[in-house]
């Protein structure tokens, strides 16, 4: 599938353009290709685009002051990363966001998106639906995390993430989950 | 401050509307009065409408199999609350949103909520931005969560609701930060 063709099917799922209105949102995405290990974002960086993964897989992560690696989302294709808080507020990002794999993405910047919200109405629809999932699914998460139920928060994963278990190494997913390594094969081996 | 003229000034930091777009904005909310400790939704409740607080202070919060309460949002005045999961996806509440004092707020339904998005292009703009701030906040929690700094938590807390800690019962702020009481009354202690 071309990255039009990928974007065009993801935006129908939520709202109708016209050709014409397709081939205008389009004209503002910038097509991006990364290796495996490639820095997008670095904690520090001026933020001003978000990406829509094509292919591969993409981590946002945050490092605290011992270095621990908090694993805040994996991006696999049709889904959107970035680090919002920075992107949305003007001001320097605080978690990193890498390749985890080879990665094709569309850039669009924050200047653009808004543009296109403002000159579509149904693309204004779209992200807001787009975040509100997003919202959605970072209350569950956060839920879960405080019910503190591991076997639940790693079921849930892999129903979000299916292709994830194969594509990702281990260590990843425990640093996602917030258990240890050994936590996690128990869990894999208990689940099978 | 006569209700409308608070949500008035809520929408006005996000966008501008003539005053017969307000009237007609306003013309969709429902004034409703609750009184301290009655439930505004309760697990497996359908969920049709959110509330935008106009005095008093609500919580939305999760009880776990064992009757463990973990505590999701506090919504105080110009905070908007409901189970957004239930209420986006047309299921069941899970979470339970109560009142902690007496409490006055706008209802907004879902069917409103749309009608109101598709026929003005600016509330469209101002929801948007309204799950955008929700998202990134939701997703600072889950960082802080993660990281488990108890006292960064803390912080947090009392940056984001200064007025709290004289609103709220203490054992209501220890489930939003996840820790015991007596946790709390030293973190309190060391703050002063």
């Amino acid at each position: 599938m071309l990255p039009e063709e990928i974007l065009k099917d993801h935006i129908a799922k939520t709202v109708s353009l016209t050709d014409d209105q397709y081939s205008y949102v389009f004209s503002h995405f910038k097509l991006k290709s990364f290796k495996k290990g490639q820095t997008i974002i670095a904690a520090g960086d001026k933020v001003d685009s978000e990406y829509f993964v094509l292919s591969g897989c993409l981590k946002s992560f945050y490092l605290n002051d011992d270095l621990k690696m908090f694993i805040l989302q994996f991006a696999m294709p049709t889904w959107w990363a970035s680090d919002f808080n920075a992107l949305y507020s003007n001001s320097r990002a605080t978690i990193n966001l890498d390749c985890i794999t080879d990665a094709e993405v569309f850039c669009l910047s924050n200047e653009d998106r808004e543009k296109l919200c403002k000159e579509l109405h149904p693309m204004e629809y779209f992200f807001r639906w787009r975040t509100n999932k997003g919202y959605v699914a970072s209350q569950k998460r956060l839920l879960s995390l405080m019910n503190d139920n591991v076997r639940s928060r790693y079921e849930d994963l892999m129903k979000l993430y299916p292709e994830l278990y194969n594509m990702v190494p281990k260590n990843l997913i425990a640093a996602y989950l917030g258990v240890s390594r050994e936590t996690l094969s128990r869990l894999y081996q208990h689940g099978k």
